[in-house]
């Protein structure tokens, strides 16, 4: 990060027409764009989004609330327009895209997709791996080559968004390996899963991670014991990001657990990374507290799909309007504050 | 509200491609612009800031760390389009008018202000009432004189915002007053006042609420006897905005503060208001809690000016766009949950 471009965008913050401070988290914001970007007046002119889709064999055990065709019929609807990110994406005039990364149901004939599809969909993680280590490596490249594209076309802010019916399983179990905590501490309803079927949810997910800490020895076995396809994926898109200069506004549950995973991967990553939103999700404000990451938004959102960064993005936004264009008391004639 | 409307609204929230709820405060505020607007799918056009501007006697305390002179320096910023509130509104597409509603200095000569001036400043409240019954009842008439003007232009949802130096002071000592809570609790910052000199700030505060308890008999009275011109007239405006069925988005801790006193006149008004956003001015909690209000968002914002509205507002287009423009199951041939 560039330092002298932090202070610099310090300095002129405290020369605008407000209280030194009045606007908190927004000077906040846009001095850190300033030190990602290496510019004192920082512009936000290409942020885009991908929503990363995949599936999960672990939903053979009844954890998810919704059928697994979903994920392909939301694939659909991303790309037609009709889902909450599609909506913001227009709202708030940032790039959609949609990278399949293996979905259940083939849907290769589906355009405006783009189809990398490691397999379809991870093997069932309460019996077996989720996936080969050739398999996670083949995710975590999807998204660096996404970001590398991105970064060529002159991306100046990504978000990841994600889509695979039973992926807050995979988040969940990943993080309890990663953090060494209780798995049933950060299991919750994911697309609505309530009482007793929460209860199983839970249960599945102990076992799981009870079977998968047998062979976890490295961050990376995370992903491959019980990870998913769109979170590696997502972890390797920020890791690309960070490497490129890229600064990253991370979404909600799934994609913070893809967020874990790449700063145990690669500790710098972290400093590359905003966070959008608390999650609904209760095993979020865990996740959260581990990256030391305070949110910007808490309006009990847990749709995923990058929605709440799509949402928070305004902020970011308004952080940057403000900072650059906000008259300092020297431009607008107004007195200081008196010693 | 139209209850009707908004049953219409949830039941088309329930359809919509996401686990329903999933969209967490988002959901909830597109049904209450339902319910105010009478419209299920309710549409948001001609937002409108006023900034109520006037001054404070009780400046002479020393309460304030900024020069009386900068209430008139601000109001030219603000029709120069250098205040954040005016950068917010370009960013954010909504009207701004700034009315003058009695500033210590002369400043009729101001284009693009509205001049409106009850009396040059409110008397120091620490020694006397800071304004009349009839100043009172003229502070109040500004703020439903100008929200009759906007209901004529089309305005579906107010924002007020305030300028005068001191008037933190007045809204920590009318809260003090209006809710029989001790004014220490109550007094912070405002502009960046600190140590030695917050200590004297609140006990200038504590012995001019000592002093107005003895005439304290009805709501109104602690506008007189501690009140400001400018929150008046934001009182004034919200009671007439929900007269006349406009939704109003409360900006931080003073607008709370004349929320606060609207709903002591009136209690109907409470229906009519949606809170932007939690301020750092501690005193703003209490407040909030006395009206049950759970703003959308905390980003330890105190510039006032109604720049938290403005930040805000774009949660509420937002969630407006997503009930408006997202898919339903139906539309999508997306499956819904299982039983």
């Amino acid at each position: 990060l560039n330092d002298e471009a932090r202070n610099l965008a310090w300095q002129h913050q405290n020369q605008l027409t407000k209280p030194p401070g009045a606007l908190g988290r927004l000077e906040v914001l846009a001095t850190e764009l300033a030190a990602m970007s290496g510019q004192s007046r920082p512009e936000l002119h290409h942020p885009h989004c991908i929503v990363f889709a995949a599936d999960h064999g672990v939903v053979a055990q009844g954890v998810s609330a919704f059928p697994q065709a979903v994920t392909v019929e939301m694939l659909k609807n991303f790309v037609a327009g009709g889902a909450a990110i599609s909506v913001l994406a227009g709202q708030n005039d940032f790039q959609l895209s949609v990278v399949n990364c293996g979905t259940a149901q083939p849907c290769d004939a589906l355009q405006g997709v783009v189809h990398q599809p490691v397999a379809a969909g991870t093997a069932d993680f309460s019996q077996q791996p989720a996936m080969t280590a050739a398999q996670a490596q083949a995710a975590l490249t999807i998204g660096a080559g996404q970001l590398d594209l991105l970064h060529q076309a002159g991306c100046d802010l990504f978000m990841a968004g994600e889509m695979g019916i039973g992926n807050t399983s995979a988040a969940s179990a990943m993080a309890a390996l990663l953090l060494d905590l209780d798995v049933a501490g950060l299991t919750g309803p994911g697309t609505g899963v309530q009482g007793e079927a929460l209860d199983h949810k839970t249960q599945v997910l102990s076992a799981s991670v009870t079977r998968a800490q047998g062979s976890y020895n490295q961050p990376l076995d995370a992903l491959i014991e019980v990870g998913g396809f769109e979170i590696g994926a997502i972890a390797g898109a920020y890791i690309r990001a960070a490497q490129l200069g890229i600064p990253v506004l991370v979404d909600g549950f799934i994609t913070t657990s893809a967020a874990l995973l790449a700063v145990h991967l690669n500790p710098s990553v972290r400093d590359w990374l905003l966070f959008s939103h608390g999650s609904a999700e209760p095993g979020h404000l865990l996740l959260l507290a581990a990256l030391q990451a305070q949110p910007l938004i808490n309006l009990d959102m847990r749709l995923g799909e990058g929605s709440g960064a799509g949402v928070a993005l305004s902020l970011i936004r308004q952080a940057l309007a403000l900072h650059n264009n906000m008259a300092t008391f020297a431009q607008a004639g107004v007195s200081g504050a008196e010693d």
